[in-house]
């Protein structure tokens, strides 16, 4: 699904006729105020504390930044570049701070509730995710060119207005972002299965290594052999906690599907192995490495 | 443990005095090769079919290669450096070309099955597992330093020869690998927590994105979206096959406990998010945060 150009008299070029707004500054608001600012946009943000607003002046990461919701006055677009759970329950004099003319959109990385309690709240709100990231977070992340070649997911529903999709749509594409849009839910199960599960899949084995090497009185041991694919294996489950307690909480239902399925593939894994049935064993990881190239 | 010189009247620089054997020159044998000639070694190498010694001479591999077993006549220690399967199975030409006096090791990474095999064949037989690898495989994967820095694991029993431990950790220090000696059985233990279960863990998560995105009517979308985490968690599940398959075989009932541990905690991390007890989620990704640098 693309859009068209609205009748709200947008038209390409439209993201330049007003500042876009930025409320926070961490990894994703600040890498849009670095890229937008590089562009020729005219961005201010809205950040929560003091000392955050001074250190982002200094990092330059917007032209004007503010802890006063009233920055955000006169501002074409706005993005809410917030944690999820802040998103979910935004402070009302943030709401009342929105122009209800201006173009909202967020890039929480869960869509069904963020569009649930946001599509009744503002008129012109698109839900979006911009997939990009590092392992950095705050006011010191935002780095130029992060969303390059990344996926700008957006997901509209019936009622989403087709101009201030455009409009998000024009801010994925100065950024260098690759535009896709898809159903909230269809992004959820998604992310689910390729990004929230996979945490505890892989948190799980850094678990059974420590317990598994106590049982077998081998706790160094296991350590010490550990090479870089238990490395590899093992890096998402070591992130950040918060984050991924909170994409289990926000996207629990597609994340309970996504281990039943990879609990069922792990038994008849296991069930292979435990019948000493080598040849199917071995058809199922041809299997495997034929089929991962597909998503890379 | 370490070993102190034996009796036999091997010490220190026992290594220089005869060539060095290797029986296959892939990416451990090949390695070896060049490693031990870099390091002034006279090295000789048996190999199974004329096009790969005539591949192994182009690239130097060794100063002698044949597929005549008795190319082994003279060395003092000789490495079997085969994959698992022929490993456990060895050709009787290959047992009646050892010599009764030289030291033999292997490379396999699995050990009980191997000393349970080797121990009564060859007087002088050292267990060993030198923990380096890349993902390439045959007579063109052998580079300079692949075991600089990584573990050389000795797995003796009660009635290895001191002597022979020692030059095999000789053979280790040429090519600056860690040496590390522990029982067999905990060395297969803890492989199969750190190497062997989680490729099976990795396999599941292809295997379940495949179909639960086929179940959700997203097949192309957790293919886009997919990014470097899904990369690196799906990495050894999608590496190759064979190997993935002999190793459970060689080492099953040490994979289907690792297996079991990995159920039990995945398990747990799934009951959490079905009692939306996020908290204690929080709390255990915490735990894993902290615990991944340990394995590092």
């Amino acid at each position: 699904m693309t859009s068209s150009q609205g009748e709200s008299g947008l038209g390409p070029g439209a993201l330049r006729e007003r500042p876009v707004g930025l409320v926070g500054l961490g990894l994703i608001g600040g890498s849009l105020g670095l890229d937008l600012q590089a562009a020729g946009h005219e961005v201010r943000a809205l950040v929560h504390r003091a000392s955050t607003a001074e250190r982002a002046r200094e990092r330059q990461l917007a032209q004007r930044i503010d802890t006063d919701p009233a920055v955000l006055q006169g501002c074409g677009l706005i993005v809410l570049a917030l944690p999820l759970d802040r998103l979910l329950d935004p402070p009302a004099e943030l709401l009342a701070a929105l122009p209800p003319d201006a173009v909202i959109t967020d890039v929480g990385s869960v869509k069904q509730p963020v569009l649930e309690r946001w599509q009744p709240l503002h008129p012109r709100f698109v839900a979006s995710h911009p997939m990009a990231g590092t392992a950095e977070a705050g006011v010191e992340a935002g780095l130029i060119g992060l969303f390059a070649g990344r996926p700008w997911v957006a997901t509209p529903c019936s009622t989403t207005d087709p101009a201030a999709l455009a409009l998000v749509q024009e801010l994925a594409a100065v950024v260098q972002a690759q535009w896709l849009c898809c159903e909230a839910s269809a992004h959820d199960r998604a992310v689910a299965l390729i990004s929230h599960m996979p945490v505890l899949v892989s948190a799980a084995l850094l678990e059974a290594a420590e317990q598994g090497g106590r049982a077998a009185g081998a706790e160094a041991l296991v350590r010490q052999l550990a090479s870089s694919g238990f490395a590899d294996t093992s890096r998402i489950g070591g992130g950040n906690p918060e984050l991924g307690a909170l994409m289990a909480r926000c996207n629990r239902e597609a994340v309970l599907q996504a281990i039943a399925h990879y609990r069922e593939h792990l038994a008849e894994l296991e069930t292979l192995v435990e019948q000493e049935a080598w040849p199917a064993l071995q058809q199922r990881l041809q299997h495997c490495q034929a089929l991962r190239p597909e998503f890379l």
